[in-house]
């Protein structure tokens, strides 16, 4: 490949993607390498976001672009036995989503080395990485090094996105946010793949959301990117499947980032709601079938259940939060049988509890609605950088399709505020969907699983 | 008016003409403030430049662009008795116009007053000020009050863009073209009408080219355009008509920059090129007749016409060029009856004549091949800001229509290389049209006349 193209062909390859043609291999390296080396305008990566926004991409454009962004940084190396299992999951994001936090420990004690880079992004309720800060002392910021090493010790790790890896992603992903260009499947396809193969992965399962909570409202959007993503990952040589599994109702009782934490130990304890539970061993089970662990889903599925049940997980979990810095007394107290939470994460000053405004069933609960309340809360931030309340949260009373009477309390809040709004009094209970039970349909099932042809 | 639209806002207006939405007045407002303060990132101009581009404005979203760009800086305001008097030509531009030069003076010797605020642009060969400062001691930069004066004494002159007028275009301007947004109807309007607007204008008539060496090369898109930039213009409250003219070949004989000022005297002396006279009778008739001070245009012409045989024109020119700063010693001699041009203007150190590679008729001569020849001997620049050499330029030897023997000179190239390469040898050759006779179609007429409704 060439790299002779200089500064003054950028507006031509604008132009090309502009009038919605095909970029060579050698455009898209001069773009990608004009974001790196900062020879592009701003203005003009802002131009050409806006027009693959309009235009798209074919999909050998989009394994070029991932490619190209990977190789803008460095690519993680592993230990040669370690060949077939080193493995992650990455999902595009949902409201009270702590997959990562059991799962990750679950993989390990599977015999997975998982070197999960993770992200705060901007959601309403914060990234993975403020769950686990929620922990007293847990450090997300580790050299290579120091990953390889508790990869070696403990099997998983979860931690932030250090500056070595995929620089061209950084910059294009703060562009995206502030562009309106996010939602765009090539962009989107390029930014987690670039990363994911970055860290040298061998296989990849990947939780693509759709549905009222989720970025995609429609199975057939979640659908293509799914396609886009299984396909640009396995032509990277990661053996890739996308979960499409829908997204209404928030998963589980918790959102928030310490309540989440909480739940997320309750589930590695073999307790905590049946949807986590079950979207847990789902996604290590197309893991553990991939890789070729496990002959059959029921064979990974049960495989996960059992170090979820048996303690395995949990130990897992508890040796990876003393490698990243939480001391040992409260990593210990944490994930013991009968743990008092709060003694060790921030409890918000306030707890209010609100009441069903009448009779009937539980149809779901708007997670968004809620989301968008606790963010004006303080549990998640509006620009890169800003602090956020840990200890901010919700914790679901009922579950969706169980009968609920009035007054009966549906949703305790956590705030730090003295009191909510009526606004908020007024948006909670928007949030909450009732109607006769026959109207009731179960939604939180996986709905479909991708594989590459 | 509400200004209360923040820096947080931009994603949700670049989001809804990424859409295809209509913005509201108080949205463009709020991008062009945030343009005109630095407060929205480059990056979000771009993106919102593509979108426009890829979406398109209706008309209200032009108007509104457009005047809220005119009134991002000063506004020039003249003298209560020059009412109906200020009038102003704007042409899309066209390899070899040089209509500016013989037309401001002209409609000055009608009793007009021309503030003509005219670009440099990133042309092939130069724009008007570039031109005009082939001539010694021509000064472009005059203040406002300066401008009022000349306007008061003379009744035109030909000025570079102040700072003060219209900074959010200087902006949009610059970033469009490294961004691939140039060519966009709504872009187009407001960035000419902005200007036009903040000089302060009675009537103003657009030139808009279409053809081989125009930006729109076919008719359809060209009116498009022009409809345009008549509603928006009479929308301003100022007499807008527009031209259609065709732009296959150069307009006149001369390609450059001296040897263009040479051919716009010879036109002021009534003498020159049919093509360049008929353009300058046409344009100038248009805004006698919309400002009432011809009845009719046949009227209009009539009086341009003489203007341009009787002196007045060249003598209005000439005190012009004094006004702007040339001595009276070169103005005069210019402007003499049988001047010799190149003992003031610098003539380029060789010359070049090329032969017709067979006999024929001259069907046509390909304007935009001939200007990137000129321009890559450097009649023109890639970057704004770069010296052009103003000497560098062609002459046609013959005229479209014309028959043409084989061996006979068809163009003179004036160079300061030492050697036309072979390349351009080819190319030039390329440029040069040749048929039979039948073929020959005369497209050097205005092909249409766009008024407001």
């Amino acid at each position: 490949m060439s790299h002779t193209m200089g500064a003054s062909s950028f507006p031509e390859i604008i132009r090309r993607k502009r009038d919605g043609g095909q970029l060579s291999a050698e455009e898209i390296h001069a773009f990608i390498e004009g974001v790196k080396t900062c020879n592009i305008q701003e203005s003009q990566i802002g131009a050409m976001l806006m027009a693959i926004w309009q235009k798209n991409m074919v999909v050998e454009e989009t394994m070029v672009l991932t490619k190209e962004m990977m190789m803008s940084g460095e690519v993680l190396k592993w230990p040669e036995e370690w060949a077939g299992l080193v493995v992650d999951k990455h999902s595009t994001g949902g409201v009270g989503d702590k997959v990562s936090l059991p799962l990750a420990p679950a993989l390990a004690a599977c015999g997975f080395k998982v070197p999960m880079i993770s992200g705060r992004g901007l959601a309403h309720t914060g990234g993975t990485l403020d769950k686990l800060e929620s922990i007293p002392g847990f450090n997300i910021h580790l050299s290579v090094e120091q990953v390889k090493q508790i990869l070696q010790d403990v099997g998983c790790c979860i931690v932030g996105q250090t500056e070595t890896l995929v620089p061209a992603d950084r910059v294009l992903y703060a562009l995206r946010d502030i562009t309106a260009t996010v939602d765009s499947v090539p962009l989107i396809t390029a930014s987690i793949l670039s990363k994911k193969a970055a860290e040298g992965l061998s296989a990849l399962v990947l939780d693509v959301k759709f549905g009222k909570a989720a970025l995609y409202k429609d199975l057939n959007s979640a659908r293509r990117l799914a396609q886009s993503l299984v396909t640009v990952g396995n032509s990277l040589g990661i053996k890739t499947g996308a979960v499409l599994s829908q997204m209404d109702s928030p998963i589980g009782r918790c959102v928030g980032n310490a309540v989440e934490v909480c739940e997320a130990l309750e589930c590695l304890k073999g307790r905590g709601p049946d949807d986590l539970k079950n979207l847990v061993t789902s996604l290590g089970s197309y893991l553990l079938q991939m890789s070729g662990r496990s002959a059959t889903l029921e064979a990974g599925q049960k495989a996960i259940s059992e170090v979820l049940m048996n303690g395995m997980a949990l130990q897992k979990f508890q040796a990876m939060l003393e490698a990243q810095g939480v001391a040992t007394h409260i990593s210990r107290s944490l994930c013991s049988e009968k743990a008092e939470y709060f003694k060790h994460l921030r409890r918000a000053q306030y707890q209010t509890e609100l009441e069903a405004p009448d009779d009937g069933t539980v149809l779901g609960i708007d997670g968004m609605a809620l989301a968008m309340v606790l963010h004006k809360l303080g549990a998640g931030r509006v620009r890169a950088g800003e602090p956020i309340n840990h200890s901010v949260g919700a914790e679901l009373l009922v579950d969706p399709g169980q009968r609920i009477k009035r007054g009966q309390s549906w949703i305790r809040i956590h705030h730090d505020c003295t009191t909510l709004s009526s606004k908020q009094h007024a948006d909670l209970l928007g949030a909450l969907v009732i109607g006769s039970g026959n109207d009731y349909q179960d939604s939180t099932q996986v709905a479909e699983f991708i594989l590459p042809n």
